[in-house]
């Protein structure tokens, strides 16, 4: 059976990023495309590497009849995303990729997105989408929130160690290197090539980036008490990759037997042997995560570093993996793209 | 049916670049891997990129029993090829990666490449590569020549304009813009991040890379009369891509309509509408090339922009889509990954 | 005596570059920075790596008390240049860099950029401003119209191959390599990082980059009769640097000798030994233009490459040497920076 | 007057930034490049880029007569340096790039470089090269170590917070993203192009790097106790820079106050305004550090990042900048390039 998806956003990175996906996809047919902006032009102009693809041409979202759509991937921006999703019918089942329903308590939300959210209501039916630690949720659920890009990488070398209490609470940091299209395809100068290529520096640090609002809540809520993590990111010249080094307090052995105990069966994620450390490289354009675990001379401290796709398993990866469970298909089905390397 | 199949080489940029293709591929299974000097190493340890596919370690020629392989790609070094192929089992298919077999007259191979032929014998059995111009002889061939990079390019842009008599022949010049994937893995100075990154050169100026030995060859058979073309290549700060940029003299229309028309009912080859002009950025990782044809303010003169990725489409794309017609498999099998922007 | 500067549109980047070339200066001082749409920032805020100098505040061009600056440079974007230059003072000394006196005929000006010039009298006294070959003009001139960058590169290559009647006139190709620098600090989506990184393509195909108009109307000068070259421009992933790489007919010795008396005593144009390709690396941040010409195999063909970096030798290097002549001071005064490499 | 320059290990990335710097220097002139595998060439042959230069050919040591020297820059690499400076005249004033004479103790340097020191009684000459810490016994010394690159970034961050006793001890991280350029000009497969752009990654990680000598060394000489950091290296795909990203334990704005008025007179070192964060491209081919102090959120916890460039602040630029005070020059001299941006 051939289910019929639509995207809005289709115009974005991450829209696009889905198309590339979907069409490996046994079960997926693309039925409509949305984006206001550029309704009417075709995805050939929009993104030529896509133009040897049959697909529908650009439309507003009113032009879409969502009876006949089975799924419904919205890579709107944020704030734009809770208007949108909230006017759709209520029974179509929505993966969004925007931070609109990523955070639980409304107060959080309003907190680090500086406006009180306009959809509480479908808010609270949302499910948080890092697929690995919300499957069951995820298979029953009609609305699931994709997370943030540098939020699944962090999640992905923390929360084992936090759910096994081999890690001190009180002194994770966690410096992000990320790379230039989890800034999506608007025009700022600092995502110009001449300002970027061959340089990098750190940004919203101290504490600022929103990606926090999701750290504090999913690590909270594991560890039973407040979590608050130092999450410096930076601007890489690179346009796919997200890499985290991880610093924290704990047995090196015991947070590298967390990790390869909980990722044991997991198809996308996988722990390096002791003492390596993963490369952005090795990664691109794959739905795979790796991840390494080295101690540090200091005793009792361990260097957990994470390497995936931001726009892949940080993102239209992570999306696909959630709506193939919604829709009962394999879970890994449309993501088995080897990395492209070199 | 699956095909058991083996791969000399495997260590290299196109081995690898095999191995990522044959991974998508249905009915293919990757059955032994050479690499002599590597030998005893596991792919996970050359390339982390293929760390999660079950691959055998790599091992050397010798050890492969090829009585149990279908079919083999050799991805060998010019000269090193010829020495291998010509010890091979003489019922073996093979699709051969190197510039060894392509040039039909052992005069011209010498000429080239400075030293006599060691297998002019297993030589003559040879097809040359060019899938699309010869499919029917690589369906019934053996030992398949994959054609150079450069050579498939501009011979995309230009086959279809000389067989069909719209340009002049004694004054076509092909600029060409090439990735650094293309020079392999080879440790050499000029192809350091630190020396190519931020700039770009021209190289072999003025008549003397190798591939104009496939260009003459084919266009002078292809003309009927002896066809001698300028050819000069530039690296560029990139890793996969080529872009010919071809000048010739012939009514613009006439040049888009023999392009156009040759390519209709090709898979991979794509005119962009007259006017437009092509990219590498869109066919990165992918089979497709993609050609755009522009009349010049002179009158007479018309420019064809063709743009493919190097190691795929340029090389190991190209080899897996001889071996599926030599196999009697589907053309596209494994060859539909979309191209991987950004 | 030191020479009070002021630079107007000093936000962009050929205003970043003058200001760090006149950093180096012995005798210049700068005066006033004008920047319509920054006015009242600093330069480091605008530009942070000009942090440690000691700048006046960006202003309005209003605001400038011209009557104290001994010369302005003028980087404002085409069209709004000539109507600035026509009201600012009679008497003051300008080099302007944009694209706005350069054409001598008004019609040619109309032609290529689209709209009547709105400073007929004041073109009237400009003087085209490519150093090695105006040098007396521009030691009188009041107003000196910088080339083009691509004009500047093709010029260095082209020039004195007409001058010296070695070459045919009616199939010059310049097949040109262009860094995204030249482009400016405009947002515009092909020159953001990820739409350019890692790729390539051709632009302005087939006689319609505005550059044409130069090479037409001081290639024409120079051969006493309609020259019409093809021009292609490509862009790279790269910041600085333009390679030209030139298709002529002619004999190579004679083509070399020419470019080589030509240059002889040049400081800053540099023709390679015979055979010789340059690169853009070897130039970068520097006045320096490097030029090689080789044979081709096909006899009566030669291929001249020439390389320089556009923010410098083709703009703001240029407009400096052309500054120094016109109030009297050395050539090289503030340009002999080394090439920053790697 | 001008003093009479040789440089050991002129083919090598430091050894040409050094030339770069020198060809600006008033008093300073080139009399002889060593360079032992190329001895013979010229440096337009090794280095292009320097095409435009007066210098002398390559030679070996052995052809130099140190006798008409007044400063040798050694530029080799590790473990050669010490076996080729030990054999120097003993009253030749020499600036050393490598790691050989950075440590104090003998068994410290064998500890983190492998083998014995050969020169035992050459390093007790030696003088640490952190110019702005060491300046008064820099002007007397005979044998100036330079430090390492990553050492110098973390140091300028560190020793001020250190020596004004505003930071913890026992949790200081150095989070560490160096440029390629850092490891030289040698071959090494995870340095070419195809294998480095686009992508990172940690190395190194786990306390193994051996700056880590130096931080011991001189973190623990400042604060009268044993400190060790933790510090991680990354690879990054830019040719220079180096950017610190330093957590520390302390009040955000003590840190601020000891870091501005520790530097409030220092020619290249620059703090910003509390809360604004440097960039390596701010710094490019210049001797600028531009250091930023921001809060976290966290209280007590604070975020310094420093950043530079490897070959010229962190190399070759603090190597000239001794040169001049054991010269009795000032200190600034062929040192003030404007950093080349874009």
């Amino acid at each position: 059976m051939t289910h019929k998806i639509a995207i809005l956003g289709a115009s974005g990175y991450t829209g696009a990023e889905l198309i590339r996906l979907i069409a490996t996809h046994p079960s997926m047919q693309i039925a409509a495309l949305g984006a206001n902006a550029k309704a009417g032009q075709s995805m050939a102009t929009v993104y030529p590497h896509l133009r040897h693809l049959d697909l529908p041409d650009l439309v507003t979202a009113d032009e879409i009849d969502f009876a006949k759509i089975d799924l419904c991937f919205c890579a709107l921006p944020h704030k734009t995303s809770q208007e949108v999703i909230r006017d759709l019918p209520k029974d179509l089942k929505i993966v969004d990729l925007s931070a609109d329903f990523r955070l639980r308590d409304p107060a959080e939300y309003e907190k680090w997105y500086g406006n009180p959210h306009a959809a509480v209501e479908v808010q609270k039916e949302a499910v948080y989408g890092l697929t690995e630690f919300y499957r069951d949720e995820i298979r029953e659920a009609r609305l699931v929130a994709g997370t943030g890009c540098n939020a699944a990488t962090g999640q992905f070398a923390l929360r084992p160690l936090i759910s096994a209490g081999v890690i001190g609470l009180d002194d994770i940091i966690l410096d992000m290197k990320c790379a230039v299209s989890g800034a999506g395809r608007a025009l700022k100068e600092n995502l110009m090539h001449a300002e970027l290529s061959e340089g990098y520096n750190a940004y919203a640090v101290g504490g600022t980036h929103r990606h926090l609002g999701e750290f504090d809540q999913e690590f909270s809520k594991l560890a039973g008490r407040p979590v608050e993590v130092q999450f410096t990111p930076h601007l890489m010249p690179a346009n796919r990759g997200i890499l985290a080094t991880t610093y924290v307090s704990g047995d090196p052995q015991a947070v590298y037997a967390a990790l390869r105990d909980a990722y044991a069966d997991e198809p996308f994620l996988h722990v390096l042997p002791f003492g390596e450390t993963p490369s952005t490289h090795h990664v691109r354009g794959s739905n795979f995560c790796h991840i390494g675990v080295t101690g540090d001379r200091k005793p009792g401290r361990a260097i957990v570093v994470a390497a995936l796709d931001n726009l892949t398993k940080g993102s239209s990866g992570q999306a696909l993996q959630n709506a193939n469970l919604m829709l009962g298909e394999e879970e890994i089905a449309g993501l088995t793209l080897v990395p492209c390397f070199p």
